[in-house]
């Protein structure tokens, strides 16, 4: 369904936002920096639910500040534990009854597909907060901005993207929004993590210049952005396997050594060990920035689904 | 206690209400829409307490909303397990500590009584959100709302209440409540699960017109209203005798065909598989409006009592 | 790191305060009682993050209720197993992050250290919530706040400190900050839960006059405050010497009949059966205002921090 100023009512998937609409975005997001400092009263009122059905900080306090700082109020629950639905209530009577109480709601969940379904049903904009391994639509944003500000510009840029590109839903979402872009893509990931090939399939068809590597030190002096997610110890059914292939996809100062004076490094955190505390010092590190572009864009994307 | 507008300072259990001041709150609530619509700062700088002590997705958002709504603020726990009750504290304590920071505190609580206990040593108003299996009043007020929204009376209406009478605390709250006006009630469960003797007592006491069925369909052309709750089936000593018992106990398509064609359907949610979601679809549905409505007779309630 | 009116940035530990800065925060405590009344928007458009890695009930609600009081908004969780932590973030990252949301981070940690490492890595004022066995600044703040409150003066008192301890943090706490005051102090406690020695040592460096004793019958006739806390039953490795000595830790009616008319009864709760019941009723028992005085002085902190 599509209303407002972004000719859209919900954020379902990366997939339903044009080009357009995504440099719109970051323009508003932009201008959002002030409002954070000095406050408002947009969405006095107004309420976001925020249902988090799977564990998240990030996520959701920064859904929470961004509805802050717009003057709104925020409710919702973050432990299915304590909800009805550890009484067994299914996810459409829950949208249902709490569509009632709000004016947007957030929505985690474990399962692909459930925003989609929550936004269909319910009568007030949904937005897709992560659900199953493949969508988390507002972190692309978030990426994309984030890029957007440190590069100024996304046209032209040659973007790595490394780690568990099977199950991470971050990077699959990232590649969508970029697919928008004029980029080169160098995805790097141990063979059984490959990016899967629908998600390549339909990148092709967007005519996206992608290349596969298993190994970083073969693009590492020529990439712009390098972006990097952890490997989750339990996707690997040896963990003899997981334990060698760890150490290959760890940045540190000396694999940093070899890149671009400029070139930027990106996480969508929580991160284990594969970035260095190290390299947090350096002028490649971004990641603790994101988080703050982050508020800057769900300020943005609050405020024109919801003013 | 009593005091203000409403002549209550506690909301502990229904009983506690005349005619007039459900009458009174009904009023109150309609006005609310409004300003659920616009916002206000009627309770501006009051904080409002939520403890749960069980899980609850409903109530404890639709109190915080009302709260949000008035331009209040709301503190709480919804996880005693992270709370100093977890270190053994007791309830009077967490009561004498809690009212230091707020100007009214709800409570649910899985013991009978540990509203009124609470309201008996509180220097705030108490509100009570369900306590053991008999009291929930303004889950009974919200009842009593929607009743009066969607058939423009209670007076003369026939209202079947079915489900698990003898555990569900929701059916004995709004029975009590609707022993202030002029309706019959026709109370549907399994032998097992009928409604106590001394609830029955208290009810005939105050002359309220009373049958007991076995099965729906022997009413099911008659009414005016069916209120149904699930049956637990953690009630049942035999999963057998649950098995074979839910089947009849539940409303669908065909269950409807027989009903008058403004027969509203009720439901204090949440539901298992007692109502078949084909339902949702009919105008006898109301029990997803039952959330809004309830959201406006809490605010009624709390500007009545903190304002 | 210093700065503002308060002169600090961040409170870590009650060490860091003087005289001056401890009489200061009491006075702007003194003045918050109108604010609490008639509520403010000193802090509107600002954000607090209160992150609790431990149980709580008091200082967390406190905090938000002094934030709201305030006109400001809180972010957060109480509950690790919800948090990015559960996935294996450090509380280093977690600050990192977090700190692009807020204005201030309120931490409790179960490490000693925890909140000075975050206070040393964060770009916005931390303050200590409770951090391993030795620290809770703000809970010593409101201590001696009570104490000024009830008595009208510090010095000059005999205030016994009785408990456990070895391992709590709030008579640890409270200690260091009479040590800026000409008080003497009574420790009272079992052998094996005696104050640390390098407590003892550092008080003595203060000048403090200091007595320990194993009972409190020795003392409790000439004692001014008596501040109290639970025996932890956990922490004694036999069962049989815990229930020998919970009794002569108890303070009933009689223990009182002995004390001055005006001396006062305080303790940080929750507490377990050290304190009869009984007692509450009796002009001695502060324990129930503490937490009032606990809002007054957390809104004077936050205001001297962060307005």
């Amino acid at each position: 369904m599509t209303n407002g100023i972004l000719g859209l009512r919900d954020v379902v998937s990366i997939k339903d936002f044009s080009r357009r609409q995504i440099e719109w975005l970051c323009e508003e997001a932009e201008k959002m920096e002030d409002v954070f400092r000095g406050g408002s009263d947009a969405l006095k009122g107004k309420i976001l639910a925020t249902l988090f059905m799977e564990p998240s900080t990030r996520t959701r306090l920064s859904f929470a500040t961004a509805m802050y700082k717009l003057g709104g109020q925020v409710i919702g629950f973050e432990n299915v534990e304590v909800s009805s639905m550890a009484k067994g209530e299914n996810l459409s009577d829950t949208i249902k009854t709490v569509e009632n109480y709000c004016d947007a709601i957030v929505l985690r969940h474990w399962l692909e597909g459930a925003a989609k379904f929550a936004s269909e049903i319910a009568n007030v904009p949904v937005i897709n907060a992560g659900s199953g391994t493949e969508e988390h639509p507002t972190q692309a944003l978030l990426d994309i901005f984030t890029i957007k500000r440190e590069m100024g510009t996304i046209d032209g840029l040659k973007i790595a993207i490394m780690g568990d590109l099977k199950y991470g839903r971050t990077v699959k979402s990232l590649s969508y929004g970029l697919a928008n872009f004029d980029v080169e893509i160098y995805f790097v990931s141990p063979e059984s993590l490959r990016m899967p090939e629908d998600v390549i399939r339909y990148l092709e068809k967007k005519k996206m210049h992608i290349e596969e590597y298993r190994m970083l030190d073969e693009i590492i002096k020529k990439i712009d952005v390098l972006y990097i997610t952890r490997l989750q110890k339990e996707r690997f059914p040896d963990v003899t396997e997981y334990e060698k292939l760890r150490g290959s996809y760890k940045v540190d100062i000396r694999t940093l050594s070899e890149a671009k004076p400029n070139m930027i490094l990106l996480h969508p955190l929580p991160r284990l060990d594969e970035v260095d505390p190290e390299v947090d010092r350096t002028v490649h590190a971004k990641y603790f920035k994101q988080p703050f572009y982050g508020v800057l864009t769900r300020m943005a994307l609050l405020k024109a689904l919801l003013a």
